[in-house]
């Protein structure tokens, strides 16, 4: 156990990242590895959110959809996210949630493929990945059909008639990567549109959208990108896709939008998907998550974030099959995203036993512990320390308590 | 007048809701007039939005979602809302933004309509609600069609083959204001659902969505409820339309969120109209401006709204004519929502003269100035001080300046 110790100790001192963990506000003891599911809060977004609340909001009132330039917040945050994904300045807009950006990213997909009516995902994909197609498909009136076929299996399914293609890059409960650019060119080869959701992805792992020819993306401002609970999403949409029609015409995604016409026309560019007015307050958090992050050299954050999942399967490894744990990411780094996850029957409860421990992961149904990696706070130590106090728990099983067995509204 | 400034020293001196003004943060000698578009900020809300940051995210991370009751705060506060709009228990959820729920109750409305194909509304309502009617007519391949009948004229287009009614309540432009009750049973006798949007409604007129048996209704969280730049927006359907398909079938929206299925069944509550995850720092504004409303007897909230028009009308009645200004705002309060408005050619160039002269109102294209009446934290004198100075910068001409002129992005 020492040895391994001081392998992490050793991997720390010369990590290029580890000055970013003084950004964060994370209470000392605390092992954090949840952070793909919600990301700590950078230190300086409470003077943000201060300025944001008490100069914007209260001193300039209305004058600050122009003087603090509130009205341009979803454009100017989407191009400082597009460098961390790999998109070009205009390709990427900050606004609503995942779930409707999907429903956007969907049809407007479909609207480039008037003759073709299928959607394609895969089974197992998050849920609202799911439900977004189903509600697509029910308010069509059967004109646009759903189909969810095995991981393994979906890209069999590729056909003339499959307009969109609707994948999750890195899997939110195995952490299993897909080649983006593999996925994306054969389904185009079938003259199949992309989409990626990126919730696991950005901010996480290297993302090249533009080199990848993807057609379009969504993602997640409240996991890696660090940007506060419930942060608004973005939506990325290449170039040559910036006459599709999202469906969800609301005033923002208006070529005009303060000359108050009754007649849609679409903005000539990627703010042709917003809808509503933008939450600015959501929106001044996740400004300061993204910039924090731009500081990040990506590549590293990559190769830190394999090493962290490397070092943590390898602390499992010993002894964790011997009390029925099963690794179910991948082994390989270069097809693993963020996270490391294990399935036990007893997961939930051994997670609340952690938690108790200090240290935070969460559970997925039926049976996943997920352990989420952020190169930006995590020390190689901390994930040492952590399958320690994993392994003392199952030792002791002090996991086997009522108490720990309870679900909670939110597991 | 000096007896008009004694008058609104009376009836300042007599207002009932007089002491609300301190529980806001507005800067001394400032008139705004502007609540209608951009609520301002109530003086709890700063250490509310620490505590949302500093205790719940930064401390309590991803255990906030259960322990600082995230999860429910889209239904908490949809409730707190309730009783502002006339309500029940169990009828609003704060979500999303406007525009998005207007798709959400205008697609609801049309699953309970399979046999109808037109969505009717009245030209001049409010661009985003063309065109999100819009939106769905062009995703629908035809089979919805989108019609628009002048404001006069929109109830004699009520047929059995209209599914949905969309009006606006009170006017953004005008401030003219909606018999709900009437209109919403001339609907019902055609079999048309009506869907009201109540964005310059919540919280400064008197509604009772319950006793006018008001079908869908739409609201905005940043005006009148006070709840902070683009914040979320609420829903409202009857108990008896929890039945409805709001097409936007997102994760929070299901019967069971976190049993992660991939088969979506719709909650079979008011939580159906939720999609994505739940944007918490504009949720965490909102409801302390909607708390600090709750406190506000609604019916002196109108009685006041009423009686600041009344007194601006007024003030304006003895020389605006002279200097070409019309009124476009009902002259009876009774038919008048809570702002009053102008036309007048200049328009654009005075609002920034005003503003120079500390009232801030609004333009809104071609040529309406709108002065937006805030029962809680505007004056009676404030009014009258308002006046005045519009009066002065017309009689001196100093808005004649080529600064005043150039149209800013946000108008």
């Amino acid at each position: 156990m020492d040895a391994i110790f001081d392998k992490a100790d050793s991997l720390d001192a010369s990590d290029p990242l580890r000055a970013f963990r003084d950004e964060f506000a994370l209470r000392d003891g605390l092992i954090y590895l949840d952070g793909n599911s919600l990301g700590a809060m950078p230190k300086r977004t409470p003077a943000r959110m201060d300025r944001t609340i008490q100069q914007e909001w209260r001193e300039g009132l209305i004058t600050s959809w122009n003087a603090a330039d509130w009205v341009n917040a979803p454009r100017r945050i989407g191009d400082k996210i597009a460098p961390i994904i790999g998109a070009g300045e205009g390709e990427v807009v900050v606004t609503d949630s995942t779930s409707i950006n999907i429903f956007k990213a969907l049809t407007a997909a479909l609207s480039l493929q008037p003759e073709r009516s299928i959607l394609l995902t895969e089974t197992t994909n998050f849920p609202t990945d799911h439900y977004m197609m189903q509600g697509i498909t029910a308010f069509s009136g059967g004109r646009i059909e759903t189909r969810s076929a095995a991981p393994e299996d979906v890209l069999d399914h590729l056909s003339d008639n499959v307009a969109v293609l609707l994948l999750t890059h890195v899997h939110y409960k195995t952490g299993r990567m897909r080649d983006m650019a593999a996925v994306t060119a054969k389904a185009q080869e079938h003259g199949v549109l992309v989409v990626w959701d990126l919730s696991h992805s950005a901010g996480a792992v290297e993302l090249a959208l533009g080199a990848a020819n993807v057609d379009f993306a969504v993602g997640c401002g409240y996991k890696f990108l660090n940007g506060g609970p419930g942060a608004p999403a973005f939506l990325y949409a290449a170039k040559r896709h910036h006459e599709a029609m999202p469906v969800l015409a609301g005033w923002f995604g208006h070529a005009r939008p303060f000359a108050f016409e009754e007649e849609y026309e679409a903005a000539d560019n990627i703010e042709r998907f917003l809808c509503g007015t933008p939450g600015i307050l959501g929106m001044a958090a996740l400004e300061e998550g993204v910039e924090l992050m731009l500081r990040a050299d990506m590549a590293e954050v990559r190769r830190k974030s394999a090493a962290l999942g490397d070092l943590f399967i390898e602390c499992m490894d010993g002894w964790a099959g011997d009390h029925s744990f099963t690794l179910v990411s991948p082994r390989d780094a270069g097809q693993r995203g963020s996270h490391v996850s294990y399935s036990h029957k007893d997961g939930y409860a051994m997670m609340q036993a952690l938690k108790a421990r200090d240290v935070i992961g969460d559970f997925r149904e039926p049976d996943v512990m997920r352990f989420g990696l952020t190169p930006l706070y995590l020390s190689y130590r901390d994930m040492v320390e952590a399958a320690a106090r994993l392994r003392s728990i199952c030792e002791s099983r002090e996991w086997d308590r009522p108490e720990y067995k309870e679900r909670a509204a939110v597991t």
